[in-house]
């Protein structure tokens, strides 16, 4: 399989941290790159303009959530998620299988495909690694991503199973696949153990995708493990092609996992904070209801140029969540959202720099103080 | 008194219907006029930016919730309203007689002031026309309003003797008042009883506030009776001082009422209607959750220009509202307040025209069919 038009520049590293850009038929992706998430074809709380004015590059949109409501085929009806949206910016969908896993109470994994039930209404679905091409085809996002199984990370036997599993998915995702302005990216599973990830991230570098992540990690392992797995699968993995950490995104973890040699972070933590009344720093997370804050005129940060810092102190948002007013939300989630996307901004400028491992230690070193 | 800083222009009439200027210190506003309203500092699920893209010239925040949360004494202490919640545009606060007898469970009225409880926590206050003025100050809104009594419409003997007592507290807080780049507006009363309203009108005329309002419409009565009320009221008004029409504002209501001298509204209907998923057009409201919509293409208003109809379809809006996610308020906030807003810059260009007439047939034809 070739690339097509979704070719990837590698323009620096430094160690194993890459700065590059991945071309897509929406523009171009600098990375290192967060992209927000946008569950329900939104991103919680923010309006695209606003997404615009903090310049995300690729926004992140799910499958699972998108297939049940409002359907991919009315989407698709409607011209693609890209025009449904309005968003024509490049754009990737997963595959569904994680939210199979982690929001359906009942789901029966066959080889064939997965059943499960809704978290809406309970009723009952099956996806196989056909039809979350379909689905994603339908979508039309710029990247789209193989069906696999997330694991439960501590169990080798059932790790070893699904892992074999999630290999034939993929090579089945890639042999129903139609559209060539979709770049489908393979995931490499295995749970916590060197010698699973290892072996899959040999097989899914032979299937030489556009583009490879790595997933179930995050969901349950310590730091140290998933630090351990990615020193393992990244040097496996082509390094001409993306490399994507999916759902993965606190502050520590871009700066981290980018020196692993990570190039593609997605996360809801940027937005789930901001509903949760948390602002990201560079100096540690901040709970905005804390009373210190009542009549503090300081910006959330003072060195933020979002527009949340530029025009708000921290005594109004502390007041909007008091009052329980929503618009503490939107305004936590524009700082959290730009505090993620200039931060893999300027891990790309260290590397561009030479300057990757002064960066990173200082940045850690003032996040723990 | 004078005016001060606070004059007002009447630029043309076209009947009844006025247009004007109304100078203030955070900058001129013309009329007729809808202003938004941000209870608690904020207009619901819009960023300042949103307002300022909005081009709202006057917006009302309320005197009783940001006495009880955050305060009067912190807003003054993080220099006043406008500072506290970044808005350098005019703003007007209400006295919090109108919340104290529509929020507070419990409420004991005599000649000097008002005892009531918190809707937050059940605490006691009391408000006196000397400590509303005194808050109002503290906030530091462009124009304030005199501390009034609400009173149910019908009953004749209590509207007799409440406005009475509305009189002597609009004496008081004129006599309270300090500071000059604040213009307090009197407040007429008298519940549905023509003589009542008349007597009011000539009292407050002759206390020579910079503007004045028309309190206790649109708490219960009919539009026929708030009409007449208007009619009678508004002739016996200085006309060269801006009429300001509380707390009613649909479209409906702003057509009519201008043509009837009112010059300011304000309303929180169109967030509130917003939250509700429905949206204000020229031809009557929308419930955007309604399943015609599922796969609707078009904007919410094929003629409308605010930000929301420019990008999003009918049936993104509707998918938004069936995932609760609260880009939906959002949305339907920036079209329901563009609606108002353009709906008076509308009104004063067809006064400006002669055209008042016309245009308000014309205009409420089309939202009966």
């Amino acid at each position: 399989m070739t690339a097509g038009p979704f070719t990837f520049d590698l323009l620096a590293q430094d160690g194993a941290a890459r700065a590059g850009v991945f071309h897509t038929p929406h523009g171009d992706i600098p990375t290192p790159i967060f992209a927000p998430v946008g569950t329900q074809a939104t991103v919680k709380s923010l309006t695209q303009l606003e997404l615009l004015s903090l310049d995300a590059k690729l926004i992140l949109a799910n499958t699972y959530h998108l297939y049940l409501r409002p359907g991919d085929d009315l989407v698709a009806a409607l011209g693609g998620l890209h025009k449904f949206m309005a968003w024509d910016r490049p754009i990737l969908t997963d595959s569904g299988g994680f939210q199979v896993f982690s929001l359906s109470d009942t789901r029966q994994v066959d080889e064939d495909g997965v059943t499960f039930k809704s978290h809406i209404d309970g009723s009952t679905h099956r996806f196989t690694p056909e039809l979350s091409i379909a689905i994603q085809e339908n979508l039309g996002a710029d990247v789209i991503m193989a069906f696999d199984e997330c694991a439960e990370p501590y169990d080798r036997d059932y790790n070893l199973q699904s892992m074999g599993r999630t290999h034939r998915w993929a090579e089945r995702c890639l042999a129903a696949k139609t559209r060539a302005d979709q770049a489908l990216f393979g995931i490499v599973q295995g749970g916590v153990f060197p010698e699973l990830r290892i072996a899959s991230a040999e097989y899914i570098a032979s299937l030489d995708f556009p583009g490879n992540a790595i997933g179930g990690l995050s969901v349950g392992e310590t730091k140290a493990e998933m630090h351990a797995m990615l020193k393992l699968v990244n040097p496996v993995l082509p390094a001409d092609k993306p490399r994507y950490l999916m759902g993965v995104g606190t502050p520590q973890d871009l700066v981290e996992c980018v020196g692993l040699g990570i190039d593609i972070f997605d996360c809801v933590l940027p937005t789930r904070l901001a509903r949760h009344n948390a602002a990201m720093s560079d100096s540690g997370r901040m709970n905005m209801m804390n009373a210190q804050y009542a009549r503090d005129e300081r910006p959330i940060s003072e060195i933020c140029t979002c527009y949340t810092c530029q025009t708000h102190s921290r005594a109004y948002i502390r007041h909007l969540i008091q009052a329980r007013e929503m618009l503490s939300g939107t305004l936590l989630s524009i700082h959290n959202i730009h505090t993620l996307l200039t931060l893999a901004a300027r891990l790309r400028e260290a590397i561009f720099a030479g300057q990757y491992t002064d960066f990173a230690r200082q940045y850690l070193m003032n996040l723990k103080q």
